[in-house]
């Protein structure tokens, strides 16, 4: 059971170093933080390989599925860097390096001295019609595009963007969640448990198996864009717990 | 630029609990790893919620795809754990308590004074015409039908069941590979970087910004499933950048 949220969130993760296990992705778990803390429900990820049709068909599947969908890696200085023209293929827009992005390079990267070379004018291969995201930590924008928002996938320049994309994205009903600690394991508490989501059909209730002091225990995690009905789910089920003469932790 | 491998797999990720932030998926890296130590190429990720609908979209769009696919999550006792009649619908197969599955978990549990309850039984249901997987950890198996491999999502059993499923799976090439750390920037190394790539096809280069004494450098990636080609773009791209004054190590 999941909740049916107003805004809805895709991210497509690009790049060959986490599918051959090279690099371990963090930025799935960053951004499902930050989307759910604003908002913003995600209900899919996909992680494709550096291949353009590839990262074109994940992206229309999900720009028309989603109210918005976030795309990390791929647009860096390099030759295996096609993100930027994979997307504005996949929106049949032409892609050349934009002036906005070169008048936010060329002074910081004066500054720093750093020459403004080929390879690095890649990165301010913007497709038509779409905004620049601001990045504070090496100034190279990412940009959006429709609902989409194409970022870095290096975690600290990652977070920078989804910083300044989001800030002004439509968010939608916060989800607040609550949890306990049952000190049973997962099939002593099943039962119960099921019945109580069949009764609160408004909350989402997932249970997960954990350990404690070395023996079996169960996480129950309640999830609702209403903390009225979550407060009233929590409070019978910590009741009904007792009744039945399970131990728990409030957490 | 990607490897065209012979033996390919997809990963079907099932879980609320990952996309709402609350656990990070350390799956994917594992079996990533994995995957490519023994020959079998992940080309796509894809993480779902606890939502049939979306699970039978994914595993079919998958299985249709790469040789394999693997899924993790969605297997325990409790409510929200409906992977296997997931897999079931999306096979248009029947699903039941198998009788194999009891006769691993009956005496099993009894030797450690587990009552093979209702909600535990949920756990031997597998869809008709599939074979178990062995789980070394808590017993209750995994499984596979055609071309889908379906475990658990706690990492521990994941692991298990890994190992079990794929000692009988076709394999192919290994994929080899070797990297160098550039005391350069992406941005000064990208033009012989790509240069390079051109006049080696069969291996695929990649470029990964990263820090080194507190300065920009860049790990080279060169991935092939021929050591010869490996280890001749290897070298000659190590020759080039010593000819162009570019210090680096060999990692």
């Amino acid at each position: 059971m999941t909740l049916d949220p107003s805004v809805t969130a895709g991210l497509l993760v690009i790049g060959d170093e986490i599918l051959s296990g090279r690099t371990k992705d963090k930025n799935i778990g960053t951004i499902a933080d930050h989307l759910t803390a604003i908002g913003i429900a995600l209900r899919e990820v996909r992680v494709v390989a550096d291949v353009e049709p590839s990262i074109i068909e994940a992206v229309n599947a999900l720009r028309h599925r989603y109210t918005y969908v976030f795309t990390t890696g791929g647009i860096g200085p390099t030759h295996d860097d096609i993100t930027a023209d994979a997307i504005a293929k996949a929106f049949a827009v032409s892609i050349d390096v934009d002036p906005r992005a070169v008048a936010i390079m060329r002074p910081a990267y004066e500054k720093r001295g750093i020459e403004l070379n080929a390879a690095r004018l890649r990165m301010a291969r913007i497709p038509a019609g779409a905004d620049l995201i601001v990045n504070e930590v090496s100034v190279a924008p990412g940009f959006r595009i429709g609902n989409v928002i194409v970022m870095a996938g290096v975690p600290s320049i990652m977070e920078s963007m989804l910083h300044s994309a989001t800030a002004v994205l439509q968010t939608g009903a916060k989800v607040v969640s609550a949890s306990i600690v049952v000190s049973h394991a997962e099939g002593e508490i099943a039962e119960l448990f099921a019945a109580h989501q069949s009764q609160w059909p408004q909350v989402a209730m997932g249970s997960y198996p954990a350990f404690k002091d070395g023996q079996y225990a169960t996480d129950l995690v309640l999830r609702s864009t209403d903390p009225v009905a979550l407060s009233s789910a929590y409070n019978t089920l910590t009741a009904k717990l007792s009744e039945y003469g399970f131990s728990f932790v409030v957490t």
